[in-house]
C-alpha cells in the first residue's frame, strides 16, 4: 500500500468517526504518541516507570502547552480519560516491544507517529478555531500542540530534538493547520477536520 | 534524633500550626527554598544579586508553574508576603554561610531541603484539590510545586538538575500527593495536609 | 551624538506618540526585536523560512511570557497586527542585510536592541500595572517582558543566552520597571512610560 493511499484510507477511518472530531482526534494523537514516546524509552532501556512517564509526557506535552496559550487547565490534569488513554498506548507499546525485533524502526511505529502528528495538528486546530484565534493563532497552536510531544520525547531521552532536524515534520504540522483553518473560514466546516488530519499525516509518510 | 522521629515531630509542628494549611506550608516551603537556593549559589561564589536571584528562583519556580497550570496569575507576582518571606530565606541563608563551614552539605541545609519539598507538596496539592482537579492532577501538580525550584536552580547553576538522577526526591513528592489525595478523597481533609507533609518528609529523610 | 542625548530624543519621540503608550511601545517593540532577531539568523546563515521563524520568536516570546504570567491568551495569537509588525521588522532586516557590511555589529542594529529592550520594559509594565500587581510583580514582568526575546533568539542559535553573561542587559529592564512603577504609584501616570523607557534606553545605550 503506498504512502498516499494510506493516508486517504486513514483520514476516511477518522472521518466515520466524527460527529465530535476534537474527542477523536485528541483521542487518536494520545494513544499513538504515549505509544511512540514510549517505545522509544523502552528501546533506551528504561525501566518501567520511565517508560511510563516519558510516554504519558510525550502524549500530554503539546496539549498541556496549547491549553495553556488558550488560557485553561491543562485537559490532562482535568480528565481521567486523557490519562487512561495515555497508559493504554504505553501498555500497547510494551506489548509490541515482546512481538517485534526492532519496534522503534518498525513501520507501525513510524506510521502511528504520523498518525499522532495529524491527530494533534486538527485537536490543536480545532480548539484554537473554537477560542476565536485568527489564522495565525489557529496555525501557531495546531502546530505547537502535534510536535510539543516528540521535542519533550527527545529531551527526557537526551537527544536532539529531531523535530528541529527534520524538515518534513514540523512543516506537516503547519500545513494542515493551514488547510484546517482554510476550510473553517471558508465555511467548511464539516470536512475541515477530515481534511487537515489527512494533509498532515500525507505528507508526513510521503516524507518518511 | 533518627529521621523517622524528625519526621514525626516535623508533621507534628506544622499539624499545630495549621486552621490554614496552605499558607503554613507555603510560608514553610518558600523560606526553606529560598535557603537552600541561595546556599548553593553562595557555593558557587555567585554575588549578592546572583545569590538572591538564585534563592528566589528555587523559591518561585515550582509555585509559579503550579499556578500558571491551575489558570491563575502566580501568588509569587500578586503578593509581596511571598517575596518578603523568599528575601528572609535568602537572608538566612547568608547568615549561615558566615557561621558555619560548608553549608551546602550540611544536616541543616539537608533537612532544610527535605521540609521544603514537603511543604510544597502539600501546598500543591491543597491548590490542585481546590481547583477541583481528579487524582492525577492533584499527585502532578503537587510534585511539580516541589521539585520545580530544585530542578530550576541547578539549570540556573549550570549543573545537571538532581532531580532527574536522584530517585528518592520527586518519588517522595508522588508519595505525598497520593497521600494527600486519598485522605482527601476520604473525606479525611483536616488530618490530609499534615500526613502528606509527614509522608514526604520521611520518606526524604530516610533516604539521604 | 553621544548615548545619554540619543535616549533622551528616543524617549522624547517615543512620548509624542503616547496617547496609548501600550501600543506604541509594544510597536516598537516588535519591529525592534523582529529585526534584531532576524539579523542575527542572516547571520549564522539561516534560509528565509529560519530568519523568519527566529525573528518572530525573538519579537513574541517576551510578550507571551508576560500574557500567561498575567492569565490571558498570548496577544500574538490573538492580534493579526502583532503578526504584521513582526514580519515587518524581519522584511526590515532583510533589507538591511543587502546594504549593510555586517548588519549584526553595525551601530544600527545595536540601538535598534535597546530601544526594543526599553520599548518592551515599559509595554510590560504597563501590562503588569494594569493588572494591579504589586511592585515586585511589575518589575519581574516588565523585564520578562524585555529579555525573552533575546533569550529565545540565543537558544534557537545555539549561542549561551547574553542576558546572562551581560551585566547591562536585565539590569536596565529592572531599573526600567521600577521607574515606571515609582511613578505610577506616586499617581504621575502619564510621563511613567516614557521615563521607563528613557531609563532603560539612557542606562543601556550608556553601558554599550
Amino acid at each position: 500500500m503506498s504512502s498516499p493511499q494510506c493516508a486517504v484510507i486513514m483520514g476516511g477511518l477518522l472521518e466515520q468517526l466524527l460527529g465530535d472530531p476534537f474527542t477523536v482526534m485528541n483521542a487518536v494523537g494520545l494513544i499513538a504518541f504515549a505509544l511512540v514516546g514510549a517505545t522509544k524509552a523502552i528501546r533506551e532501556r528504561f525501566d518501567i516507570f520511565g517508560v511510563t512517564v516519558v510516554g504519558l509526557a510525550t502524549a500530554f506535552a503539546g496539549g498541556a502547552t496549547r491549553d495553556i496559550l488558550v488560557d485553561r487547565v491543562p485537559l490532562a490534569l482535568r480528565s481521567l480519560g486523557e490519562v487512561s488513554l495515555g497508559v493504554f498506548g504505553v501498555a500497547l507499546a510494551i506489548g509490541l516491544s515482546m512481538a517485534l525485533e526492532s519496534p522503534d524502526d518498525h513501520p507501525f511505529t513510524v506510521v502511528a507517529d504520523a498518525v499522532g502528528l495529524a491527530a494533534f495538528t486538527t485537536a490543536g486546530a480545532i480548539v484554537a478555531a473554537d477560542s476565536g484565534l485568527p489564522g495565525f493563532g489557529v496555525v501557531v497552536i495546531a502546530t505547537i500542540n502535534a510536535v510539543g510531544g516528540g521535542a519533550i520525547a527527545d529531551i527526557l531521552l537526551d537527544r536532539t530534538p529531531f523535530i528541529m532536524i527534520d524538515d518534513f515534520y514540523a512543516s506537516c504540522a503547519v500545513l494542515g493547520g493551514t488547510t484546517y483553518w482554510l476550510l473553517d473560514t471558508a465555511g467548511i466546516g464539516g470536512g475541515a477536520a477530515a481534511l487537515c488530519a489527512t494533509v498532515t499525516v500525507g505528507t508526513r509518510l510521503a516524507a518518511v
